[in-house]
């Protein structure tokens, strides 16, 4: 090793030394914005949201001056001059900075300022509008948005229809091309899919189930699922909050939310498990030799989410499932199963019913509101259709896809947060979701066949150990699409998430 | 004006600028800082521990490089030498930063680092003796933390013993010399006192009650207390922790916690008066042109405890509260209340008992434990113990001052954290708390000659006006003692305190 040669390693080392302090203190920084945004959502009282938003403001100031500081710039690309004489787990660290960072770095500050301004003017004048049922209260700043999201593109600049621009911000590497032609193809199998159970005798006399299950109950059910689930008590906690969430404050305290409301005691019961498969996600995020680099996260929000639908859906609405939690459920609340037979529950939990509401919709249609968004959204980001058409484009494609139209923008156009903060691009991720998990359920069940036998015992620990190992322990080494390729043999595919819809329903409604 | 003057007023202006825009930020540290303590005592999971302390280091950090940074100094000291020509509001601002960030610079960092590591380790060893009842396992560490007070006092360098240094921390102006004589008064008097009760008939025929209240009935009484003494659930709140505390998250944000004892009643409920009054402080601190500046703040912890002690003691343990109380508790526990009358209730309230426990010690024998512990920091300080000898100090003097012996060192020497965590000085200022406390409301009495009245129909509204007004508002604008001077006439004086005490305790042992 010559001179020259032993300078060079000085230098690279300076520059491992300093992103990997970097990465750590954004990872300090990542924990205190997650416990500001847990706090104000679960415990704050009323008042402290003022100062509350200056804290969070600070933080998110401070930690994004780092993220964009051209030291922090320089040592990456020092290091990724240099690639190849890294060892290998460097090599990960480094490309994945060089992308995120440099990404970062093309959106101008005045540009987050403006966004964030206009986002935080947006989501209140969002509230007033559907408070007075008024789409024109909401829609002046929607537009502002729309025209920021456009600026954004620029900056980001992905080739191809504007929101790829978008989509890359959620789901790494999707395109709208590729959307399109994987929500074509899911969507003309969900119409007919819904079409043929609309059309059976079981869906026509089928009733809207009453029930009630006290809240202590409740309680009790979700506190056993999360145990269940492995969630312990010492690295994670339940709360509550009117919308359920998950958050991470560190690797060792993940926090999940749910509400309970006595007359839909299912909602506190199945958002909790959904939750607690965010939950296990980040609690099994590598905390080896990736603890505090950015390779300790999700590759997107659509691999997060299959997470959550895995358990939600492919586990918890089995019949296998409930093989256990029937008779556990019977136990908790015998009068009302004195009268409800196991297959009857079984109808009630997957029952299927066209509805105006993204957030309530059943499994079989919910992947339809997310396309719906996906249209318009691809639409109005390519001047194709404007803000002001909005409700009237969003109650045609209701009741063309769903059979149903909203009687007010409340339950119509106006029910979704996301626009007024700012995040068109992000619905897609909810159905790339969805069709993850039924690819990843699928294959656990061929590595592992005894899977359904285990769950109708109430025994969900081989089902973790596989996901660890596949999913939760990769990081963000691969993006998403690679993982669920390296652990299915395919990436995104929506045939089996097809075939297992069609498999489930068609039986539950004697299609 | 010429345009000299004129040149240095921009000049002046961009400090005032820079000040006041570096007081908001740190103000927010705080806040930030305040929450992580919050939920770390709360809620945080067990395992959580570990990346907390990174978040609360990182916090701490920051603020502090903003503290001691040359930028801010220089500006201060700009100000300061103009001070003549800045308004009533910015003399008082720069007058206490330059008392207080002087003071911060004078502290090296590597002295704060070291600090930080030792009690770190300290704490744990402290606890770690307390589980194994051991004093050796603790002693080695104290001697560290011994010599690091000792360190700190040279930087401080306050004439007189190094001990004044230490006080000057938590109770600007306070020195050994005033103590010395406030607290051999005080000593000297409860001492009689005590032996005058204990050789009461009254005393020597009182029994320890025993009480059991269910721990929702111990909810419900917490929670309405708060709620008369006006704490409203939209700027505060109230939670479980192991040791009751109160913290401030923000102007409208301050929260207190209790810990609820099925066998111990009266600790919630009295833990809870405590805290709330600690809390109308920080929620009645200056919130006009001295929001978010360091004005904003108690002049001293002894002026802090004095308002929570005012609640607890003055207000909470007085016959007319408990004319109020009495029969609301009778409705709340019928079956108890059944065979303990009002003086009966009333007696066990104020239940005179010398014991190991400072926590646990009465209304009277309070301050006894602290004039213990000021004894013996003062000759840890000035070399004349040791700290192998604390065991056997501590002992003697218990036995000689409360005529009680701890047969060993946890009901002993071991009791309080204080020590562990760095903070010697801080005792005196429970006592300090105590005679303003007596102090403050013989003068509201004076004042406002309803006030007996107004509490026995539970009405405390006059009596926060009067403490806003004379204590919260002013915010440090002036020492404790020059507050308490200002109220009441003269400042720091234990006859008022043993006035109050001899009348009170006189009466209800028949002396």
């Amino acid at each position: 090793m010559d001179v020259k040669m032993r300078m060079m390693d000085k230098k690279d080392n300076a520059s491992l030394d300093y992103i990997y302090n970097q990465q750590k203190e954004l990872s300090v920084f990542g924990g205190i914005g997650a416990l500001l945004g847990w706090d104000q959502m679960t415990y704050m009282p009323k008042n402290g949201a003022s100062d509350r938003s200056e804290h969070g403001a600070l933080i998110s100031k401070l930690s994004h001056e780092r993220v964009v500081s051209d030291e922090f710039w320089n040592h990456i690309q020092n290091l990724s001059s240099n690639i190849d004489d890294l060892e290998e787990k460097d090599k990960h660290v480094v490309k994945r900075l060089e992308k995120d960072v440099g990404k970062s770095r093309k959106i101008p500050s005045d540009y987050v300022t403006r966004m964030v301004k206009t986002t935080t003017v947006s989501y209140q004048k969002w509230e007033e509008s559907r408070e007075k049922n008024d789409f024109s209260v909401f829609s002046p700043h929607l537009k502002k948005i729309v025209e920021l999201e456009k600026e954004y593109c620029g900056y980001i600049d992905i080739p191809g229809p504007r929101y790829n621009s978008l989509l890359d911000g959620y789901e790494e590497g999707m395109t709208v091309d590729k959307l399109n032609k994987e929500f074509h193809f899911l969507k003309k199998n969900l119409i007919e899919l819904l079409e043929n159970i609309k059309n059976s005798s079981t869906y026509q006399n089928q009733i809207n189930p009453k029930i009630r299950f006290p809240i202590n109950i409740q309680k009790e059910l979700t506190q056993g699922i999360i145990e269940k689930m492995s969630l312990s008590g010492d690295r994670s906690r339940i709360d509550v909050s009117t919308h359920p969430f998950t958050t991470s404050l560190g690797y060792d305290d993940v926090r999940i939310t749910t509400s309970y409301k006595e007359d839909s005691p299912l909602f506190s019961f199945f958002s909790t498990i959904h939750e607690a498969g965010h939950a296990l996600y980040e609690l099994g995020m590598p905390q080896d030799e990736y603890k505090n680099t950015v390779i300790s996260d999700s590759p997107s929000l659509g691999m997060h989410e299959s997470q959550s639908r895995f358990w939600e859906n492919m586990v918890a609405r089995s019949t296998h499932f409930w093989k256990y939690y029937y008779p556990l459920f019977q136990q908790k609340m015998p009068d009302y199963f004195k009268n409800t037979s196991f297959d009857e529950w079984y109808a009630i939990v997957n029952r299927v019913q066209p509805s105006l509401i993204r957030v309530e919709a059943d499994e079989l249609t919910y992947c339809l509101h997310v396309i719906l968004r996906f249209e318009i959204e691809t639409d109005l980001m390519e001047d194709r259709i404007s803000v002001d058409e909005l409700p009237q484009i969003w109650n045609t494609k209701m009741e063309e896809m769903l059979g149903v139209t909203p009687t007010n923008d409340k339950e119509g156009v106006l029910q979704d947060m996301h626009w007024s903060g700012g995040s068109i691009g992000y619905f897609p991720t909810y159905a790339i979701g969805s069709i993850y998990s039924a690819q990843l359920f699928n294959q656990l069940t061929k590595d592992n066949p005894d899977t359904l036998n285990q769950i109708s015992q109430g025994d969900f620990s081989s089902i973790i150990q596989w996901l660890d190992k596949n999913i939760h322990k990769i990081g963000c080494r691969l993006p998403a699409d690679d993982i669920v390729k390296q652990c299915c043999g395919e990436g995104l595919n929506s045939n089996v998430y097809i075939s297992y819809l069609k498999d489930k329903y068609y039986q539950l409604y004697d299609v």
